[in-house]
């Protein structure tokens, strides 16, 4: 029964707490529970206050019990990715630097989190310094695949994927730069969103107005992204680029009209990005899965050209900014993949990033008018299968050389360059048994339509609900 | 009669073309007239179009005749700063290099100005490429100031404070980086809000995300600009930082809550900045003033350490980037200042960008906490009187030598490096009978809230409504 919780949908758990039909306290002890099984498999959660989580479904109860409720996330655990300050519990980066950093304040998505009612349980692992889309560092080690657990949990939201998936928590979040929301989501088979600059506000932030990395939900199911989201969007004046529009906006339910919605279909964004053979096959079928649902799917691609070059420019550019002293300072206990990006930086001038700035816009420009022409773009969101845990990142894909730690996410980083929100939804699998990543990118500041065409092409597809078979760390215990 | 309708309230006037008290074409008529007369004597519209502005007078009298309105600004003649792209009308920008450039479309801007039923009557000087806050340049020569024609008008939008100060147009807009709607408001006696980034959307862009310079209207009361604000504010999917609040939420009538206003009164910015003796004056004694509408006037500023860097190098970077090219093209007809700010630009690194945003961003943080001890700052719109219309910029100020062309006007630049919105309104006039500004900076987005303050002290002032003494082109004729 308590696993049945686990796997259950936080929008349908919201509910339940609301009719006080299952209590906050038993619905921690249920995941506490879970936790302590699969956990170790895994390698998801890195901090855990058992303790602290009771003291907080403690006292969602006495709300309950008032009559009340705190908010959307009220009763609900919710698990934080390791770079999001979390007052009065471990924040570690995944660097032996931070290994021991314990910040005073919740920063604002978790505060937020929080303030809705959520009930911290713990931190998810993250690559150090959140660098690349595995999820290893030197403090927690590596995040295991729980549809395989001999491979890469994506990241850099590894651990809020894997937690998800391995039914740890029934919300958690992360933060994208270059894929970190929507990779993992696809590794691990659950749901991602990265949403436009400014909807869910960041603070503090060393440069608040930097808007490649945005902070978003992750959840099993696209309602419940949309559930965390409501949670975390809104205006905030700690923000100066945070959006308007309340965050309440995006609560579900979810609509989803799919009849004659203009989709343009490109799983290998026009042939600018390789793909593994088994993700190509699985992707290839799904424009029939959205011409089913009444779409109008077109084998067509925004032209991302000098998206790259914004990419690279702006990602040194916030390294350099960002890590430029910590690099200087502890050169040797720095992982080198953010040593070379900050080295990156240090070769730019300040007329390379007004170049990304012009590239930038010029983009821009072509996404107005290819949004008036589709109202999605959807893509691969992963251009690989998970890899083995072992392996630092791809070297190849379909016969290409990946020349850097980089190369091989180009299919979220080129979406990144655009400012456009995406989300990624399961697919579907390989015949090896591992999922599949769909990504569905929207107009400008278009977060509630990519949500809409990802919760209809959930239901109608329902690739989210098949569940790992993870072993138990317990002995004894076999396969769920 | 006529040249009473020349200084009419653009709100008033707006009312009896809404009345038919009065048509679109009498307006313009009675506009076109002053032009003709004034304008020789300030040099503030340097392209006209007669015949273009009577046909759309004339259309907007049909709309009126059928008992319909465009918008707010219907039938009211407006005048362009001539940095704006207006379809079918020459733009020069100032520069030789664009003398005989006539661009096919509106931008935003004028377009937002055109739709809300505005009668576009032709273009205003600027210094060339807006460069620096007197309005000079090798195409048209200098603008005048209305109240003392041997006088700088200011700028860069000095064209248009100039014919607002002459009561050649209504309404006008223009553009400011570093106080370039601000300055010359101060200088003219006129009215200048620099909005908040994003509150009204420019577009086409080179750097759609860049939000140093900001574009905004001008007009000779602080209701009427409100109006135009009204027309040009509100969300545009053309510009990525546009903001979200509706236009119309800035329409006048404009409420005037001075009962317990928290006022932080620093004319010299704290002693940052130097001032002229006269500015001194006039400005000291508005602490009185501002009491005696029922505000609590504390003497205090915001820390703006750090803000010169800041305004220096994202400035350095936008011209590099902007104007690079033209520079390493037409070195010799590109005026000197612009190439300085250019060869600045060319020695930054990224990293020197990175840390004017790391500055930026504390700067706001410090803006956060000190708007929550004050509702507005009040400070010195500039720190000198209008100045020799031949001279380039002062060059010294209360015996301080001014180093560039951009120093003396640091009480402006300190606040756009802030990204605050700020007006400047009237605050009367040196015994030489100069005009003085008052700059009131209010917190992120509180742009409501200077028109509200502004309106509230310019109703106890009145300074706006001293017309300028100025005598007419026209053979014959004498002061007014």
């Amino acid at each position: 029964m308590s696993d049945e919780l686990c796997f259950t949908p936080a929008t349908e758990l919201a509910a339940m707490v609301r009719d006080r039909r299952v209590s906050a306290r038993e619905l921690l002890e249920a995941h506490l529970d879970r936790i302590e099984r699969v956990n170790p498999v895994v390698n998801a959660i890195v901090t855990l206050d058992a303790e602290d989580a009771r003291r907080r479904a403690a006292a969602a109860d006495e709300v309950t019990a008032r009559g009340g409720t705190t908010g959307p996330l009220h009763g609900l655990p919710v698990a934080h990715k390791d770079t999001h300050l979390t007052g009065g519990m471990r924040t570690t980066f995944g660097s032996p630097l931070r290994a021991d950093f314990v910040p005073d304040d919740d920063e604002l998505v978790v505060e937020r989190v929080r303030l809705a009612g959520g009930v911290r349980v713990g931190k998810t692992n993250t690559p150090e310094w959140a660098a690349g889309s595995h999820t290893f560092n030197p403090v927690f080690g590596a995040t295991r695949n729980p549809y395989a657990t001999d491979r890469s949990a994506g990241g850099s939201s590894g651990g809020s994927a894997a937690a998800l998936a391995a039914g740890l928590v029934p919300l958690a979040d992360g933060s994208d730069m270059g894929g970190s929301l929507r990779n993992p989501a696809a590794f691990c088979n659950v749901v991602g969103l990265r949403p436009s600059p400014g909807r869910v506000p960041s603070a503090p932030q060393l440069m608040a107005w930097a808007d490649l990395s945005v902070q978003g939900p992750m959840g099993r199911t696209v309602s419940d992204v949309a559930l965390a989201l409501a949670a975390m969007a809104g205006p905030s004046r700690r923000s100066p680029i945070s959006l308007e529009e309340p965050g309440a906006s995006f609560a579900p339910p979810l609509e989803a009209p799919t009849r004659g919605l203009r989709v343009a279909f490109a799983p290998d964004l026009g042939g600018r990005v390789p793909l593994d053979r088994a993700v190509r096959d699985v992707l290839t079928g799904q424009a029939a899965v959205l011409e089913e649902l009444g779409a109008e799917v077109t084998e067509d691609c925004l032209d991302l050209d000098g998206a790259d070059e914004v990419f690279a420019t702006l990602r040194a550019w916030q390294f350099v900014t960002t890590y430029g002293d910590l690099v200087r300072e502890h050169p040797d206990q720095v992982k080198p993949a953010v040593r070379w990006n900050v080295e990156r930086g240090r070769e730019l001038t300040a007329e390379d990033v007004g170049r990304a700035h012009v590239l930038r816009t010029r983009l821009y420009q072509r996404v107005l008018d290819f949004f008036d022409r589709y109202d999605v773009l959807v893509a691969a969101t992963t251009q690989v299968v998970p890899f083995p845990v072992e392996q630092e990142y791809p070297t190849e894909i379909d016969g290409q050389v990946q020349e850097d730690y980089l190369q091989w996410m180009r299919s979220c980083t080129l979406v990144s360059a655009t400012t456009l929100p995406a989300l990624s939804v399961p697919a579907g699998f390989t015949p090896d048994g591992l999922p599949v990543g769909l990504q569905v990118v929207g107009p400008p500041r278009g977060d509630r339509r990519v949500l809409e065409v990802g919760y209809a092409y959930e239901q109608a597809t329902g690739h989210g609900r098949r569940r790992p078979s993870l072993s138990s760390s317990r002995p004894g215990e076999t396969a769920e």
